[in-house]
């Protein structure tokens, strides 16, 4: 039996493209809580109060919402080395960038559905200052009491017109597991939807069946607050600020994440999330799959899921 | 740069030692809400609700409280037989066992101070049946609804004598990273204690020093619920049900941890705990170094820390 | 300008009607987490740990389910004189009872809609043993740790074929406050749902358009647990064990009530509730007024309103 | 039996005094979440985003820390009336003022321990604007998402030299009921703390021994939000920006309140907490009674109650 490649360290950042800049950046610093660690061009780099990078999330302006580039660290050089030769194995290779403001050389790639990826090991670790020191050492900066706090990434969501493709270049080619998986039935398990596990969160990475068809969308990026008591104060805050509430608070029934999704003013569907203590640490996990039959049941208590989950991605298409 | 070892998986099992066998189970059935899976001899196994594999917690009649040993998982054949290798450069090898209920073959061998320790790959999952079958099909099984619903094993935290002689023993030969230690002072950054982690939480095993000098001592076995609110709760039913809380609920400084410390009837010290949303996936986390000057603030939120927690641990020596 | 009439202290008791008796008790034993006080004849009276009167639930084997009828304790006994004579002056008077198990004397009437209700002082307190007394001396009895572990009764919804009519004799004659109301536009301000406050809880009981224009069906009956994250595992505890969930956890718009909808087993709709740290202090509040149209926008956070709120109630026609 | 007074409403609001008035209202604005509603002289009024009155609040600059008055809310002109009337017969009575800011007339007397006390009804209140109109009308404004984010004010705690002067004053004069008392013991019970409860809340005003045997000092203001999780949140706050926090987070025994005390800049003890869903429904309630040998145990989990609540109040006297 071969052993499971654990070279994916987690997600690195997510760049959306939004065409409204500054009420995007607003959401994210005003009612996400985020704070600004750059601004270079047409973009604007943030990080939630915990993340231990110079930045998280790229915010770039565009004529229209999406995500850019989506980026993974690796655990160690060696690592990234290893997961580079596996990619040039591929059809997906593209090659080396000189990396970017708060991290290295990245080797760039396309997901069998088109998404823009990198990988990486050097990075550039967030230092606080004297604003921002947290009282906590072990805390990568000050709780910043605004807004939803929001702590770190959590993960990122994408759609694919083909999700089988996505899922076996993953688990082949980057490693890790697949935690979870909706099938259409039991006897053909064909996959629409899959999430990936590089740690021992239960996953830093979904990737769910497009039915527009479309490829390379992207369908929520995720931050984690710590406790379900806060995700229900978001709800509050997004309330009371007119952002738009697509669903939630609720406990899905996949994963068990307590989730409230929302749109950022650019467009792009973001997530509010607690696990609880969920961790998955057993290392030979073995695939928990649903069928189409099981998800007529909606979430964990029975909300059933929004129709929208199936279409709506950015970029959407002209009407 | 040698690439950080990650052949540890988790904390797998403690076996305690209790001269009230009866009662040590009531309480950790009736109180902490886990479930039974075998009894053998002088022994009872037990999980938590979302302890994947037959037991984490070995209760065993003895004259007196303490731990018999503890284990670790690995991630693989592989990476056990690595370790065994590298365990077997030491000093402190013992050999092969024929592995317990619940578990294959493990290999044992002494910590620098002295507590039986074994690793081991092979495993038997739990398999819940119709009565305790979750609706959630990703929990090992059913949320019991009794008492202080703990989820899963945590963390181990040791005694020793000498933190300097277990933490190099730990990071050289099991591997992992250090992600806090109290030290001295910055100058001699002599180890008074040290956090080992081997996956994204924070730690899965702590190792602080016996102020009473004594060796192989155990310090506390720690089970994860959900929430801060249900550490608060179980706090309560503590009090309602003449179960000694020794300090908290409170934040520690050091990992973040909301804490509940309780002695079980037999006396060893166990840890109800959550961690919110806290994880370090930084795959190369520099050590978060704490003084004793430090520590002299107390926990996070200035609770003392209380005297019993540097001498208290089982066995206690006979008057 | 008259004073608002103080002389309710709040709802006393309500008795429900099952048709599976021993499947009901053991709901509202197990899940509801509440005691078992008295058994007598067909009825079993049941409170929750914190409820200082002999029962808050008075369980009646029947047929079909139900309500057979509930009680407002009052604030004095000359309260109860007062409001007995006011009751005297209206169509709806009965007569005095000679009270029951846990109470003294009560003064029976019909709501304008039929609800057969009694209003009483005089009552017998919770007195527990060494087996059920709390290490909290404030504190009725002591915690359970089973189940959802209710806490108190909190409020009754009845349904009413003529809202109006019960809003006029509830104000007029017993007294208190509206809070907020749903009246089909501001023009005409006619009353489709009442919430009536006599305390500093927002409200003691709703009364709510029964869509089948029946007459004196019970709508629901909400035990109070102590915070949201209780009402979120209660979720989870009714999943488990196969009760009905109907709809959330989610929050109200109106009065912010963080609720969980189940059925019990015989049929009849109990809510889990908090309230947050919401009361309402003000003696001369202004009752809220929602619009038909505003009650399209859902719940707090969006949700829509479940249709059956508005016609499933017990006991239901016969098909 | 005579009927109990319930002619008090509510505690209406403080007017602390403070050396550092920038300070203070800093504190009371960024950290604890409230809004200025107006300026006057040298005094700023702030509310909590549900108070629904024009203020809570009052800080007033001045030499040295402490409280310059309180006032209590009563339910109807003629509840005011009937206190006045029965405040006339006692030696403690001053007279009428013409009002303040967002109330109208009040009548001012002392405690018997000296402390300056108004009673009113006339109230001015509070009307959001655009900026801080809630999306749930039932709020009295906007959740800020600022710092604590505290929801009402809660109660007042007052040192005194001589408690059973106060308590029989409050309670044949102003009316409500003793919910709880500290005594010396079961044979004398002579009072050294007593709990006031007007309306469902356990309590509005306790006074406690100085154990410094001055007279009219301030011990505490308590503001409340909603739930023990934000008073956890709270602690974090407070220790990230320097706040001094003196005790907690932890139960109280007495009143089961989840506390946290702190100083604010200009020297004043100020309590955020939570009462989970404790009210008192009963109108005739019995005092629960704690003696001095029951308080040795510390706080409901066994914390020491910290020495400091017996002497440290505001004003201080001079060294």
């Amino acid at each position: 039996m071969n052993e499971t490649i654990w070279d994916l360290a987690h997600l690195g950042h997510v760049e959306l493209l939004t065409p409204k800049l500054d009420q995007s950046t607003r959401f994210f610093t005003e009612i996400m809580g985020m704070s600004i660690t750059a601004t270079a061009g047409d973009s604007i780099y943030l990080r939630a109060y915990d993340d231990y990078e110079h930045h998280t999330l790229k915010l770039t302006a565009s004529p229209q919402a999406g995500m850019r580039h989506f980026a993974w660290r690796t655990r160690s050089p060696q690592a990234l080395q290893r997961r580079v030769e596996a990619i040039r194995q591929t059809p997906y290779a593209i090659g080396w960038n000189d990396g970017d403001l708060g991290h290295g050389p990245a080797f760039e790639f396309r997901s069998p559905d088109g998404h823009l990826t990198e990988i990486y090991f050097e990075t550039e670790k967030y230092r606080c200052g004297p604003q921002d020191q947290s009282a906590l050492k072990n805390t990568a900066s000050r709780f910043p009491g605004r807004g939803i706090n929001v702590r770190r990434i959590d993960h990122l969501n994408l759609f694919a017109s083909d999700v089988r493709a996505y899922r076996d270049f993953q688990l082949e080619t980057l490693g890790g597991i697949m935690s979870e998986s909706i099938v259409d039935d039991l006897e053909n398990m064909n996959p629409r939807a899959v999430w990936f596990m590089v740690n021992s969160k239960s996953y830093d990475l979904a990737v769910t069946l497009d039915y527009l068809a479309l490829q390379g969308r992207f369908h929520h990026l995720t931050y984690a607050v710590n406790s379900r008591e806060e995700v229900l104060i978001a709800a509050d805050i997004c309330l009371e600020n007119g952002i738009q509430i697509e669903t939630g608070p609720h406990k899905h029934i996949i994963q068990q994440t307590f989730f409230l999704y929302v749109y950022e003013p650019g467009g792009n569907r973001i997530e509010i999330a607690n696990t609880t203590a969920r961790l998955i640490t057993d290392p030979d996990y073995k695939t928990v799959f649903w069928t189409m039959e099981e998800r007529k049941r909606g979430q964990a208590w029975g909300l059933p899921t929004i129709p929208s989950f199936h279409t709506q991605g950015t970029p959407m298409p002209s009407p």
